[in-house]
């Protein structure tokens, strides 16, 4: 058992995220920042990468107020859980997403994680241990399951989201193209990592729900299962 | 005074043209096939990259005996003129652009190409020499304009292609976006080479004219001038 899972992201039309230097730049527009909010307030947990954090430092949480209060009404913490796929335990002590917002934080780490950072991350957030060198995601979302999270989304990075995509673990993939083109071949794209070889690996997804929105297209996909 | 400039490719619904090891791979169906073949049969040229070549080895003609036949009506070929950027010339004598359909090919090559190479493809194309080292696109187009091109498709690779773009010599870009993820972070992207690492470099692009079709989307962006 696992929860159901939503990769968001906004790319470029030309398929990047942001800039080969991982410069976070402005895709979307004020209605797509709607939308990634009201999909935010709607999950259980929202994941994120440890490259992400680096680069980018986001706190994740739930921007509208109207949002937060309604989730506050119906008993939750305002802020979905938040989770950094860390292998390693870099997370800074000062990173946003530790002391910005409420609500638990996760630390997903491997065995391998350096014992003195683990113990001192775990004086701000649950530090969850699966996999030896690489946390083990199959592994992290039954136990994420098991605390009762059943709505999960992905906000990247790239590399993150091929481990999610190469291991079959992604229902949903929801992509705003925007309005410009980046360019790069060393630049983040929606799912790095290795990816497939062979065409027969290939992730299949259902036509997806168009809507247009900010100049751009907001593709929504569902991974074709089985 | 330069063609109008299409650049057209699929891309999976990350935003890969290809997988790293750059195997030609189906992203899109009949639907869109038989659109982008009716595209061709519009234009006065159709310029690729030699890496595509090197890699894929496309013939580039005008596949439906139907607009074939139109063309030779209208006093055309039946294929567009096809254009090689190959700044060292290293188009295979044998390569199916040289050898399939009918009409003139260029092979555009820089001074530093080696002679002899350059001796050889003379015999099977026209040779356009621009740029020391590396094609000069500008004065390519400039020259190719001079020949009667009016109308021009770029059709890949992801070098290429951000070679048109970084230099502000694209009007129309059209992705259709397949329903596959690919993912991988050095597999070949819709533009590629350095990348914009300031914003407000960013080609700026028109809201899409947006087309669904074989189970993906047709995006049809025009490029914000000025």
């Amino acid at each position: 058992m696992r929860p159901y899972v939503t990769v968001n992201l906004a790319m470029s039309a030309d398929g990047k995220i942001s800039t080969r230097e991982r410069r976070q730049v402005r895709i979307s527009g004020a209605r797509d920042f709607g939308r990634v909010d009201t999909l935010k307030a709607q999950q259980d947990a929202i994941v994120v990468g440890i490259g992400t954090v680096l680069a980018d430092n986001p706190s994740l949480t739930v921007k509208s107020p109207a949002l937060r209060e309604e989730r506050r009404k119906e008993g939750k913490d305002e802020d979905p859980v938040r989770v950094v796929v860390d292998s390693q335990a870099r997370t800074p002590w000062g990173a946003d997403i530790l002391r910005r917002g409420t609500g638990e934080r996760v630390i997903a780490v491997a065995e391998s994680a350096p014992r003195e950072r683990v113990e001192q991350l775990r004086e701000l957030a649950t530090v969850l241990v699966t996999g030896t060198e690489q946390v083990d995601l199959d592994q992290l979302l039954r136990e994420l399951h098991r605390k009762g999270i059943r709505r999960l989304m992905v906000e990247g990075g790239g590399t993150l989201i091929w481990g999610f995509f190469s291991r079959g673990l992604v229902d949903e993939f929801c992509t705003f193209v925007g309005p410009v083109v980046i360019g790069g071949k060393d630049a983040p794209t929606p799912a790095d990592g290795e990816g497939f070889l062979r065409e027969q690996d290939f992730v299949r997804l259902e036509p997806p729900t168009v809507t247009e929105c900010d100049g751009g297209v907001m593709l929504r996909w569902r991974v074709r299962q089985g």
